[in-house]
């Protein structure tokens, strides 16, 4: 399995690079009123989050009255200037290199960080950003392709450390909060397939299909004919595998392709956890594959992570962990189903439920840190820290939100009338997250 | 009960009434190639739908092969033009003046034409309306105060009529197609209930509440306190009324006031059918409203009419019936929500429920013709009809939507983690519109 090479280093990174020898060498009594000002400069910026801050002399500089909830230690000068010129992508990668030190509980720390980031500036993205679409990532048909292998290519050996039985990659769905992941992953499959109100002899397109899961599932269960779709070459192949033993090769067809090539037309069209990879540049071109392909009574659904409020993607996450990612709001969103006038049935929010899925998969990959330390590195093991537990902190503070859209053909007037038989109880399910 | 003042006739009308009684003086026998020629206009605008077009002789000029659903006859010459030059007041005020019949089920027609205009104008839509927001009515406070009396101080004793027991004049529920439309209303209620979460104690503000049902349901059966604002005074004297003869004036308070008045704090925030009469000038006033008004933990529901993208809306709609009215598309109610970043938890379309409670409106109002001919005139009951009709065909053919969407604060973590308890079953509930 090859190692991700190192990140090449720009004009600013050495800057900081030097600043970090030079804070190394003066050790902890270099400590000045700059530091201690600039420092001030971040509490503040975060909104003076309930997280106490430290430079690297270990003393709180900043220690808020209310009950701290954990503390962020910068450990050179250098990861301090890194987090003032570039808070995303520095930040990021000197909590990577282990130059910056987070104690407390990992999530809860980020989740707090991240709500008061969100309050102070609230007033800032009203005046500022509503309204102007923020720049995204574009995926040219050989840019998504790239895009997609730089994650997704990783290795199944990887992501088997972590994930479920299933190797479901997207939002689970907790009916309780004591059913397991696996219970969720296949909870969450039965509510799409609901959802698309699947019947035996339906075509199905899928839109990304990950490492296959849902597309046997709905094969398997509900007696439909899938298409899906996948740019993934390490991904396409397990899951054709998985159709060959479980003799659902005639069924199911895995096509390693751009959704942009998608042929054929569906009773149903299908896509979970691609449209962060699509960007805002290709919904017409969505719209245009959806209006293509979807029977004249069809309807579809899209599961995606999104916004409330159209917001840069983390600068951070976009360079080391989902290069061409971008979270869309439901106002960007639109932007697939106006064109040929898709009528949306159906909004469902559960970033909650992607909070604690984050968490499970946080936990298990802790459960195997050493190993997965062992087939990369440190700085690896912190960068997808970070990256788990940033996005479960994400979606816990409601700074990122996970949209479940239901649409149909216009002409479609027989869908169920209710949804109650979406559900599998009519119990309230007030499960609180940790 | 006044009745309303005849339409001012401007220009275009006056010429079209010319044409009118030229069109009478000639007979049957004065049709010629113009005439066939105008209405073969009519017929290519409307996207040749299956229902059979006439002139004042009776002879079908239009008749398409497959199964016709109905038959539209233009009277006059007069009718003629007025639909070519203006095509939804001309059409609308020649059928309130009975210058244009429609034959067959009255329903049924207007939905197969609206269906065949969409089908016909996707393209159109597609090229000339996307991103451009259709110009809406102003909606000054006066205006507001003005376009409000004009319909909904008509008389109670007029929409006692036709509206259910509980007098709701908005979506009802249809858990089955069994159940009566004041069990519908009341099952509305109850879902509205339900996806806010009330709880005994909570303060709940509705803005925009009718003759008052929802807010003394509200009150009744969750528990809870409202404050409920409307700006007409027939509507708000008729709700005090109630909550006196139910013992709630302790519990509901009903003030007549714009919304963009509302005072006070809430935990809940509700508009049922009040949107319609905003306009999106306004949005950003109604999310600063909310934003004001809503506890840390709240959460909300805005329930209205919507497109499934900006379009005009009719104007002979905006005209004669409901002046100032828009109902917005998803795109432009984010409008609502952005700025003050709440998070959408919840969106459902309910346009065939819609669909059915206009027809069941239209029935009881058929049932009423001859009182309601007495309190106003043929002209008004055409009008009715056609409005009462066109909206049920209207979400029907899908060229309207009904979003009911649930919103929370951000710091909102304790929503319910799934759906099945804002229902009665877990049975699929497929029922068809008739």
């Amino acid at each position: 399995m090859p190692k991700r090479p190192s990140h090449s280093m720009g004009m600013a990174e050495s800057a900081v690079q030097m600043a970090h020898a030079e804070g190394a060498s003066n050790g902890a009594s270099g400590i000045n009123w700059l530091d201690r000002w600039l420092l001030g400069r971040i509490v503040e910026r975060a909104g003076r989050p309930p997280v106490a801050m430290t430079l690297w002399d270990g003393d709180d500089v900043y220690c808020p009255a209310e009950a701290i909830k954990g503390r962020i230690r910068f450990c050179d000068r250098g990861a301090l200037w890194s987090s003032i010129l570039n808070p995303e992508v520095g930040f990021g990668d000197c909590y990577s290199a282990g130059r910056i030190v987070i104690e407390g509980d990992f999530v809860t720390v980020l989740r707090e960080v991240f709500r008061s980031i969100d309050r102070a500036s609230t007033q800032r993205f009203k005046r500022d950003l509503l309204g102007r679409i923020p720049k995204a990532a574009r995926n040219t048909r050989a840019g998504s392709q790239k895009h997609i292998e730089y994650h997704y290519d990783l290795g199944n050996d990887f992501y088997r450390l972590w994930l479920d039985e299933r190797m479901v990659y997207t939002c689970a769905y907790f009916e309780t909060a004591a059913v397991t992941l696996e219970q969720a992953q296949l909870a969450k499959m039965d509510l799409v397939c609901r959802k698309v109100a699947l019947e035996p002899g339906m075509r199905v397109i899928e839109a990304g299909c990950g490492w296959g899961s849902l597309a046997l599932h709905m094969a398997e269960h509900y007696g439909v004919e899938v298409r899906a779709f996948n740019l993934s070459a390490e991904q396409v192949e397990f899951a054709r595998e998985r159709a060959k033993s479980a003799g659902l090769e005639g069924r199911v067809e895995f096509i390693q392709d751009d959704y942009r090539n998608i042929t054929g037309v569906c009773d149903a069209f299908v896509s979970v956890g691609m449209l962060e990879h699509v960007g805002p540049d290709n919904y017409e071109t969505l719209a245009d594959v959806i209006h293509r392909s979807l029977a004249r009574d069809g309807q579809g659904l899209i599961h995606s992570v999104g916004r409330s409020l159209p917001t840069p993607p983390s600068a951070w996450l976009e360079k080391r962990i989902f290069p061409g990612s971008y979270p869309p709001s439901l106002r960007e969103m639109m932007s697939i189903f106006e064109p040929h006038q898709l009528s949306i049935i159906d909004v469902e929010n559960l970033r909650l439920h992607y909070a604690k899925t984050l968490m499970e998969w946080l936990q298990r990959f802790e459960n195997n840190v050493d190993k997965i330390r062992q087939m990369y590195d440190d700085n690896f093991v912190r960068a997808w820290r970070l990256y788990l537990g940033g996005c479960a902190a994400g979606f816990a503070s409601s700074s990122t939100q996970l949209y479940q859209v239901v649409f149909a053909r216009p002409e479609h007037n027989t869908i169920p009338m209710t949804r109650g038989h979406l559900h599998t109880t009519t119990q309230p399910t007030r499960w609180k997250l940790d």
